[in-house]
This record gives structure tokens, sequence and C-alpha cells, in this order.
């Protein structure tokens, strides 16, 4: 973090400036890789194409006032001055401790309190989850929060959803039954699917394969599949993971964020391996010029900016955490996200969901009729 | 399994077949998923290159003759007959105790006698394990045996090490130094690395991230590095797997064979939608076959077949496991790698490795001098 450098306005003299038909997103402008002009260019781009989204961006207003004016979003635009930036490298704990005048820190607080439905950040993912812990709280029923991703798939949507991809290092089996819930909710929210087919990863499709609280957890998921309108396919494999037999994949968030990334480097290390393909002789060279449509038509289906944003499920609150590395194209790729979960009152409806299948092993006849009815449809 | 079908010869018949300056391979014919003819026409592809080599292979004579009798290999191949034959669908334990009779563990067999160097199969991992376990017996100072797997990478060598990709689904400290050993002495023996590598597979590079056990993991593994000669780069996350700033990444069996089966996952998902790229239009096509040998040159560099052999670390002798589905190139090639670390006398300089480095901890001064003088090399 940077040296704190006081400026106006604060946050007391701001009113709210959201007209209540409007979506209003919360933006994190610091924090990327790139700087806040990226952020702010992205911003532009989906405003553009969004007409029904407000936003209230946070970071060293000195900085950012010029990007808004530069780029004549003002007028959809309020500005919150904040001092402070969290650092990629700085620890979750020093942040929770001192990062009351971080960017990060006021714009997680202005979904807290209301002003905002949805927030977005570039910035790190540690800290941030971290700050919306502590300020938004988790929902009720759950334990652990979790970071869904999406991932390209041969499904007709085009994704998959996969989750916890880095979260916590750890779930016992309730979290995966909970994971199993929340992954429900987003793939209906956010991809459009009424009934998901939810798989559990592990190191093989038969019963007996993996580890022990993953056959208590498998049970636990087929068991409320029906109450929470999901369909359980039982485990799935690695190879599962882009495939057209499961929409939600359910792990906890040390093996997620490896298959993640291992995902994600093997893409990379292809295209690399395409490109020095191509490169290597006069003839290959023209060939890529004849098979550029196709190689784009390629390209934009693994387009990891496309895919931009893991979104923290669980707490009161949504927060789609934005690519440190993403450039306007992804930045717009998650502004598109957070406004689609807005859209749909998402977080509202993850906590009902969450909550109605969580009492069921305990309570009464009627909340389990509450839960099986229309009442809960998120 | 199927039924017993008795025919000569039995075991006791048989003469040792090598000469002195021979590897002799000992192959399960059986099992894999097309069947014996595809891989004894892999080894007639294997035998042709390979003059220094001879066979004992293992499963039903009465189908095998012929299928040698057409190759002309029968002066370098071995019959030995097994009436059983290990399905893919066997569990692991029924195998252990009713499997006897199976090619499977006649070909295991003939590696505990010393009749053959290394052992092959394309059958059933788990029960292939299984057999190996309790016939071959795990070698000093391992715990746990690992499989090691190689993945395409952007080292001069084209190939990283991964291990375990799944003989076991967890690997406390202790067994992650063990696996760092083992890695390091097939680097040093399959790929020619003289200073390996080694990375631990995180879900961070920092250190504190992920873990408490792969933070103690990582300080054994940074202890044994100057004595076990091999480099330790510390943690590696999911993206390191295929690049050039590591040779080895260790990590527990159910992590690994996640994050082999995610990057094959998404390898062959790449693949399809190039395929469907190239096919999409007419001028597409004609692009695609322009690009042809752009293409096939990618293709041959992430080939799985070139990479076919997962191999048994750990245990009184070295057993290469070939992908089920595995195609005669595929076959030849797990061959290939059989022969290569055979000829090294892999299996024994493994072994002194590994029990040089774990008595290091308690033993005395003439175990330290011995480990780190040259009477250790592999």
């Amino acid at each position: 973090m940077t040296l704190p450098a006081p400026t106006a306005p604060s946050r007391d003299a701001v009113e709210p400036a959201a007209s209540p038909k409007d979506v209003v997103i919360s933006v994190d402008a610091m924090g990327g890789d790139s700087g806040p002009a990226t952020v702010v260019a992205g911003l532009a781009e989906f405003l553009d194409k969004t007409p029904g989204a407000r936003i209230v961006l946070h970071g060293r207003a000195s900085e950012l006032a010029p990007l808004i004016a530069r780029r004549r979003i003002g007028d959809r635009v309020e500005l919150m001055d904040a001092a402070d930036v969290v650092a990629m490298s700085d620890k979750p704990s020093h942040v929770m401790r001192h990062g009351k005048d971080t960017s990060m820190w006021s714009a997680i607080e202005t979904v807290r309190e209301g002003r905002a439905q949805v927030c977005v950040s570039c910035g790190n993912t540690g800290a941030l989850m971290a700050v919306a812990m502590i300020r938004l709280r988790k929902a009720e029923g759950v334990n652990r929060p979790a970071i869904a991703c999406l991932w390209p798939s041969r499904n007709p949507t085009g994704f998959n959803v996969m989750l916890d991809v880095g979260a916590d290092i750890r779930a016992d089996e309730d979290d995966l039954l909970t994971f199993a819930l929340m992954g429900a909710s987003y793939a209906r929210n956010g991809l459009g699917l009424e009934r998901p087919r939810i798989g559990l990863l592990n190191v093989g499709v038969e019963d007996h394969k993996g580890r022990a609280e993953l056959k208590v957890a498998g049970d636990l998921i087929a068991r409320a599949a029906p109450l929470a309108e999901f369909d359980y396919v039982g485990f799935v494999e690695g190879g599962d993971i882009p495939s057209d037999r499961v929409d939600v994949i359910v792990t906890d968030g040390f093996t997620g964020n490896i298959a993640l990334k291992t995902g994600e480097g093997t893409a990379s290390l292809i295209s690399e391996f395409l490109r020095e393909a191509f490169r290597k002789t006069p003839l290959s060279r023209i060939a890529a010029l004849l098979a550029m449509t196709s190689l784009t038509r390629l390209k934009k289906r693994i387009d990891p900016r496309r895919v931009n944003g893991g979104v923290f499920l669980g707490l009161n609150g949504t927060v789609v955490k934005s690519h440190g590395s993403a450039d306007a194209t992804g930045v717009a790729a998650a502004l598109n996200l957070a406004y689609r979960l807005a859209k749909t009152g998402f977080s509202d409806k993850l906590a009902a969901r969450v909550a109605a299948v969580g009492t069921l092993g305990h309570d009464s006849t009627e909340t389990r009729e509450a839960a099986v009815s229309g009442d809960v449809t998120g």
C-alpha cells in the first residue's frame, strides 16, 4: 500500500446517485496490473453498451477525474476518493487491519451500505476476499464462501461453472454441499440454466474412488438435488471440466485453483506452440494468413477475456473479481457479468436457496414445504 | 476377469531367454482397450528400432502365438501363457486376492524373479499398482510409491515430470520429500538432466500460501537438495506445470491426477475447437489444407502418444503403465521409455538415492559422506 494523500470529497459528503431502476456497480479502479486507465477504458466500453447501468468508482480522485472526463462518462460515474491502494503483494491480514483507506475497502463498503448491488475489482484476490468477508459477512448457512469461475466447455452456453477456485484451501462435506447449492444458483442466474447438472470433482467416476469425505459429500448433494432443483451426475474427473455431461463442477479451493491454473497454462502453451508452428517457414506464414479467420474463431472461443470474472459466492452481496492482468475488454466483460447478476437479484436468490436447503436437515415440515414450493426460485 | 483356460507352457517349464547384454522387458499383452493385436503391433514397431531388446510376453498363448508369427518377431519374444485377464472394471483388492492366473500378475512376477528388468502393461492402473506393490514390494525408505508422468513443456527436452499422478490419493510431507527424490532421479535417467529443478505444486508461489504440510515439505525438500543434487525452486502453480522454470513438479496423487486429466481435457477441447474452426466454411477448409504441415507440427508436440507411459516409482523394479487406449505407436513409446530406464539401471539408482537421503536425518557421518560422495549417481 502507498501513503495516504487525503483529498475531498469524503464518504459522508456524497449523496446516493442511482435512480431506482438502474443497476449500480461499485468499481475499485486501482490495484489492477495495468492501472486505472485500463479500468476506465473498460468502463467506457461497458457503459456504451449498457444504458441501464451506473457506476460508483473508487480510487485516487486526482488520477481518475481526468480519465473520466476524457472518456466523457462523467454523467454516469460517481467518483469516491480513496487515497490508499492495495498492492498485489499485500497480505490479506495486513489489509484487514490497515486497509480502511483503500479503494478496495471503499468499493466493498458501498455494497454493504446498499448504495450499489455488486462490486468489481481487479485487485489482490486474497485481500478482496478478506475485506468482503469482514464487511459483507457470510450469508446465513454458509461456512465457507467460494469463488466460482466460468470455463469454456462443449455445452450450448459455451461455459461450465467451477467452484471453489481459491477462496479457501479446504472444504469439508458440508461446504461441498453449500458449493453445490451456490453453483447451481449461479448457473441458473448467470448462464440461464433452469436445472443445472452438478458434478463432484474426483480422481475417478466410480463410487469407491477418492477421499472418504467426497463420498459423504456426494450423498449429501444427491439428497439435496430434488429440493434444490438441480441434477446430481456423481463424480466427474479433470477431463470432464469442459465436457457437456455437467454444468457445475464442485471441488475444494485447493484442487479447484490448481485445476483452473493448469487449464489456463495448458491453453496458453498450445496457443504458443500454434503460433510457433505457423511462424516456422515462409509457407506456413502464408498458410497462417489464410487460416486467420479460423484461428480468430478459435481464439474467441477460448479467449480468457470473455470469461473474465471470478464471482465470490456466499456473502451478503456479490463481488466480481476481474483478472489482475485484464485489459479494457476483460474489464468490460467482468462489468457485464456483474451487471447481469445484479439484474437478476442473484445475491438474494442464492441466500434463499442456501438457507432453505440448509435447514431441511433439522427443521419442521413447514420449512421443507416452503423450500419445495415456489417460494425459492433463484 | 474371464474364466481360466489352462494351456502349456507353464512358468516352470520356461528357460531364461535373455542374453546378458540385452534389456529384457516383461509385457502384459492383455487388458488394453484395443486388445492384444495392438500391443503386438506396438511391440513389432519397437523391436524393429531397438536391436538390444528382448520381450517376455504374457497373455493367452493361443491368441498371441498367431499374432507374433504374423509379425515375424518370434525369435525375440518369449511367450508366457496366462489364462486370465484383469478387466478395467476389476477392483484392485479383487485382483490382489484372485489375480494369480492373470497376464498382469505373470508380467510383474517375471520382473520379481529377475528375468526381466522392467514391466509394461496397458491394463487397469489400480490393479497394476496393487499387484506391483504386493509382489515387488516398496523400496527401502519409501512409504508411498508414486506414478510419474511426462508433460509437454517449454523446456529444451520438451517435457516436464509430474508426480504423483494417481498411485495414492494422499501424501504427507515425508512422502512429498520422497517424491522429490524419486522425481529427480527419474528426470536424471529418463530426460538426461544432470541437476533437475524441483517445484512443489501449490495455490501460490508465496511462502505463506497453501496447506501447512506443504510448507514443511518445502523445507524438507530444500534441505535435501544439495545432497540429492537437485535444485529446489519452491512453490509452483498449475500454470507452471508446462513452464521452463521447473523440471519436476511434486504433488499428492489426488491433486496430480486431477491436474493431469484437466490438462489432457483442455488440450483435447482446444484440438476439437481447432478442427471445428477449420471445418466451418469452404474457405477455412482450403486454409486447413495449406496449414496442414503447421498443424501436424503442433500435433506432434502435444501428441499424448509421444508421452505415453506413467512410471511407477518406489518399488523394487520399474513398471511402466501405458494408456489403456494406446494405439501401436503409443505402445511402442511406452516400450521405448521402459527400455531407456532399464538401460540406465534406473531402478537401483533410484533406490540408492532414496535410501541415502532417507538415512541422513538419523544416521552416522559415514552415511552422509557416502551420499555426498560419488557413490550414488542415479
